[in-house]
């Protein structure tokens, strides 16, 4: 028996803001604009800007030029500036189409307006399309690439803190002392030789690590824990990859062994559970266990949290956080071909921090490894 | 007499997709959050992650602890999973205002939910933040740092292309075929060094530009014009600089001197016109007058538009886009302060294209320069 009728979906967005459209169209627009099914084909409405290339280079059935129905808008209301909703209406008229589904994200004030035209806009209870959590092989493998890519960018940070010489407080390479900035530049360009852009990078030593954020600054000092987060979305496909690393150069004490040690057993333990049909709050709290079990307590202190305050995964595809999550929040049960991030951390003001992330596609075994990198981390 | 009171604003975003999010908290959050002001301060609802880092270093006068009130709408509604709309109910009951000004690009799903639990949304009409559009002389700096990175970019080009030879239908530089890919890559590392990332750059030669948003991929040619767009966004402030060249490595034929002419020609003009209380219609129309002058022709052909089919500038800013808009399909009076970009361009395959764009902040008399890099084209 086949289920209600989902009304088609809608979209008014750009492709660097909204995955969905990226998703739906397999095409790059830089500004606003409508985008919507019908009976299976896939319509777009694009300015003579992108109308030559969108028609030649997307997943688009139809392409239909935004400035026709801007001056349809001109001649129906004259004393308006026609905007999307008054475009929108003209096409839903002309389309017979007057019920739209549109994802969270959709823009209010499009909402409010298309509304007040006539047009019935439902709010998707969840994500507008649910196939996308489900990575098809070819995303697995874009997905893989964006790891690539950040596995580039642990080689070079490698690299540069192995060939650096520890001097008081200091490091220094080829007689520069060695920054967070002097790293991220490092990791940056690593990415854009093999086609990817790391925005936001992470290379954040010591307390400044403590907040999960924090993108670091300043010197990095030998003998302290320097977290290395890095999410390069893929140029060509608009897939991310995301994997954290934590590097120590000189000697580590042993609280900082322990706290490494207790992450990556904690990695382990969600690694083994993560599957079909697992809860995401089961994952979870598998790390949240080996951390209890050796001590580690979760708090919150005058200065902030302190322990381990973050999921434990999100899933990973054309946004960098996307469904499902693994958390203690949420309920979410894992479906076989999602992607997520595996990544239990601990933050200690005074000791430092240490997180470990790598990306695994589930299945209903053990998980597939989306994400190569090995797990030294002292040297 | 004061005018009519507007409700405070009330944001949930990321600061990655909300530029007005960045203008209101000055800090980046990658995840979106709560934010509103009230009575002259401004609050922000954010998880552990960021609670730290955003109390340490954002314009924000109060940062509650999301953890806290998602506490409490567990307690309030025990069969819900509690999200934004439940926390922001409990914030709006205990700071006791029930009405806010969202943005237009405000999440509908939470614009629903919210309302559906009481509160009264009302989606601005126009920018949530007007004072935005208005530069601050620091404002205009940033956007100053941002085109000095664009100008970095076209210098990394024109360095190549100067030192390429010519053998055939190809440019050879240090014994590789240039391509954009390669001039794509010189521009994103000169824009890492300086401190800000390019994304999206465009460098399309030939027919290729004459799609104005087609980024340009393969061989570049010799005696074939070269746009070369580059908005790199500068990492510590979150502004962009925007300007765009169009080379040219060979001899240009006497059609490609008429293009390039009539662009700058129409650029100047466009210049001269662009001041406070102008309108940005009229602004625009100085192009398409020196176009028509000239005998450039703007029509819709089979595969797309030729001649002059887009706006002359736009605001620019937090957003890559932004009011004001200067362009024939809307009207727009420029105000002293606003910043805007003065780009006209011609497209006719077979020919090939041209675009020149530069930076000036609107005053009351000549526009001040915010972007800089000479006009020479032909090497």
């Amino acid at each position: 028996m086949p289920g209600p009728q989902l009304p088609p979906p809608l979209l008014y967005a750009d492709t660097a803001r909204s995955p969905d459209a990226l998703y739906f169209g397999r095409v790059e627009v830089p500004d606003p604009f409508l985008a919507f099914g019908l009976r299976g084909r896939r319509y777009a409405v694009v300015s003579a800007l992108e109308f030559g290339r969108v028609r030649r280079t997307s997943a688009f059935d139809v392409v239909l030029p935004l400035e026709r129905f801007l001056k349809l808008a001109r001649e129906r209301w004259p004393r308006r500036t026609p905007g999307p909703a008054e475009v929108l209406s003209l096409v839903a008229r002309e389309y017979r189409q007057n019920r739209f589904r549109v994802p969270l994200d959709f823009p209010a004030g499009l909402l409010d307006k298309a509304r007040a035209l006539g047009l019935r806009l439902e709010v998707a209870d969840g994500p507008l399309f649910p196939d996308r959590e489900i990575k098809t092989p070819a995303e697995a493998a874009a997905i893989r690439e964006g790891n690539r890519c950040s596995a580039l960018g642990f080689a070079a940070v490698e690299r540069i803190l192995r060939a650096s010489r520890i001097r008081g407080n200091r490091l220094y390479h080829r007689g520069r002392v060695v920054t967070s900035e002097h790293l991220k530049f490092a990791i940056e360009v690593a990415c854009l030789e093999a086609g990817a852009i790391s925005s936001h990078t992470i290379v954040a030593g010591g307390d400044q690590a403590c907040d999960p954020h924090e993108r670091g600054s300043g010197p990095i000092r030998p003998h302290e824990l320097v977290i290395v987060d890095i999410f390069p979305r893929v140029s060509h496909t608009g897939f991310h990859g995301d994997m954290t690393r934590t590097f120590l150069r000189g000697r580590a004490s042993d609280a900082q062994r322990a706290l490494v040690e207790a992450v990556r057993a904690a990695q382990l333990a969600a690694l083994r559970a993560t599957r079909a049909n697992a809860n995401g709050r089961d994952v979870h709290n598998r790390c949240v266990e080996v951390f209890r079990q050796r001590g580690f307590e979760t708090k919150v202190t005058a200065r902030g949290s302190v322990g381990f305050f973050h999921g434990t995964g999100h899933g990973l595809g054309l946004a960098v956080h996307e469904p499902p999550r693994m958390s203690g929040l949420v309920d979410y049960t894992l479906k076989a071909g999602s992607v997520v991030t595996v990544e239990p951390g601990l933050y200690y003001p005074g000791v430092g921090a240490c997180r470990i992330e790598d990306v695994v596609q589930v299945t209903t075994g053990a998980p597939r490894m989306l994400s190569r990198y090995h797990y030294h981390w002292e040297f």
